[in-house]
């Protein structure tokens, strides 16, 4: 597989079908390299219909037909046994046969993440994919990462999340060597459960391509402490859930505040663009959707009721990563990881002997 | 133990001690019963040079000399074995002995934890007691527990969780049945882990004195879906920190938004009082300290760093749960675990034999 890029897309999926994701592919050819080719999954018609409108994209796609579409309340299990066919499933599976470099969709997020370790496989020792938060903060973007797939962790799937988010941060965020911290409850070494505590040491005794900067908390999320800080997938969940709710909660007291009386009216409306502009630079729509890391091939996940901006977004990530050395990245720090834990499992055999 | 109200203030915890905690004392007295009095524990100089400038506190105040201050870096283990006689200590000692109703500290957390464990002992069944958080919401205040002292949780600590919290904000925030849900990854019952599946059947199938709606997620704390939050204290605090470092984000962002130009500069001193109440509504300092549940007696922390205002919210939340039957409460509610615990380790017994 060589140049030009192909991007697969789920033209299906998500709340809109190709009035989004069409929309979503035209806009992100602006900052694509130009012979980017896309392959578009779907309802022919309602593709053929939706690209007559985007003039931006002529000769630049390919219409594959696919029969049905995956719901958004299929179950995964349903999805594995019975998806073969459908858009989703035909989108990942461009990426398997080498046609494409990488899947995009923002269809069902548990069916997505079925068909892709089906058809793609997981890399050695990881069960299933981590999600990955691109979280706005003071200092640019931290990757904030397992937020929903795993919700039980042991040290080393913690370990192997640093891998992965050190690697997508490299890859898409261009730092040099990815700064990197474990949450936890508190900064000391004996802080948090086990696991976090079996984690923390592999990750100061292995040499890995990362930069470990130790246990972070909560509140050094949104302040952009580390490149990357590593959770389990409940933690992770709870925290972004929690602060895209607070997000809108902010937004909406905010303009609460501006409309309670004349005068405030006033000052909101001499400030509407200073306004706007933080709006926009907190968007919470900018945490949502992102890869699945872990499986051997590029599936993007975008967020179901994203708009065309959003899903051109989650398209840029799917190109980044693919004209990046991100697999080759993770997998020597995978294989030093094997060693680590194989020499502390031998250290503890020879310690009970 | 009778009428008047008597609270136990350490005056030298915290960041300023008496200068910080005696107006504290007099801010407090304004919503208190009028009878009210206060022991204050600490350095008898230190306190009457703060009480001279406090003509509100005439009379109603005891000073009780400490002849030390547990520090804010002392290891809670060292602080059980060598506290006795410091501030801290002897303002939990008076709620053991019966001649405070309840105690106040702005000390060392992880101090105050262990000297009131020590003193006071737990309910039944509880190892340590919990953190809970007012969280400033939508709809009001939800309690979110625990947040910090309890990382690690089985089915039945959370459940306990569930009822140390539904205590708490009936007697807090006068709800007659507290609405109840559980932090988890979604909605559906085979959501989560192990903990939270089998705390979800405990609450489900057992009566208590609260009303249980099942799972809730993330974007529920700001939403206000619930009256009580209930979750392990490693997710809890990590939400709890996440949203105060997220409230300080907004914040700056908000003044770099309307300072970045003349014109959102005038439009911000337009609106300046409306920012002012919606900032005063976020306060994350609301959500900082709060009582110790789990205790046999009632002993709040205040933060660390609080001003006057936010040591006379902390006893204002003494004050509160002393005079409510928030003990009988929780007392009847873990009689009912337990009787239903008993009864299903007897059904699963049967079930193998």
């Amino acid at each position: 597989m060589s140049d030009p890029l192909v991007i697969s897309i789920d033209a299906m999926g998500g709340d809109h079908g190709p009035a989004v994701t069409v929309p979503g592919v035209e806009r992100a050819t602006k900052f694509l390299p130009s012979g980017t080719r896309f392959l578009l999954h779907g309802d022919a018609g309602a593709i053929q219909e939706a690209l007559d409108g985007s003039p931006g994209l002529v000769g630049r796609c390919e219409v594959r037909p696919a029969s049905f579409v995956i719901g958004m309340d299929m179950r995964p299990a349903h999805a594995m046994r019975r998806g073969k066919g459908s858009s989703m499933w035909n989108a990942v599976e461009a990426v398997k046969t080498g046609e494409a470099h990488a899947a995009v969709s923002a269809g069902n997020t548990g069916a997505l993440m079925a068909v892709s370790r089906l058809l793609l496989r997981m890399m050695a020792d990881l069960d299933r994919p981590a999600l990955v938060a691109n979280w706005p903060t003071a200092r640019g973007v931290t990757a904030v990462l397992d937020v929903g797939a795993n919700v039980a962790c042991d040290a080393e799937r913690l370990v192997e999340f640093a891998i992965l988010g050190a690697a997508f941060h490299h890859a898409l965020h261009h730092s040099t060597r990815p700064t990197v911290g474990l949450l936890n409850v508190g900064s000391e070494d004996e802080k948090g459960h086990e696991e976090v505590r079996g984690a923390n040491r592999l990750l100061r005794e292995t040499q890995f391509d990362l930069d470990y900067r130790g246990f972070v908390e909560g509140d050094d999320i949104p302040k952009g402490t580390v490149d990357v800080i590593v959770t389990d997938g409940f933690t992770g969940n709870v925290a972004l859930k929690t602060a895209e709710g607070l997000a809108r909660f902010f937004g909406s007291e905010l303009r609460a505040a501006l409309m309670a009386d004349p005068i405030s009216r006033l000052g909101a409306f001499v400030s509407q663009r200073a306004l706007k502009r933080m709006r926009e630079r907190l968007d919470p729509g900018q945490v949502k959707g992102g890869p699945f890391l872990g499986l051997k091939g590029i599936v993007v996940k975008s967020h179901g009721g994203t708009d065309a901006r959003g899903f051109a977004g989650a398209i840029r990530q799917a190109a980044e990563l693919a004209q990046s050395d991100f697999a080759a990245e993770i997998d020597r720090n995978l294989q030093r990881l094997t060693a680590a834990a194989h020499e502390a499992e031998a250290t503890e055999e020879r310690s009970i002997a």
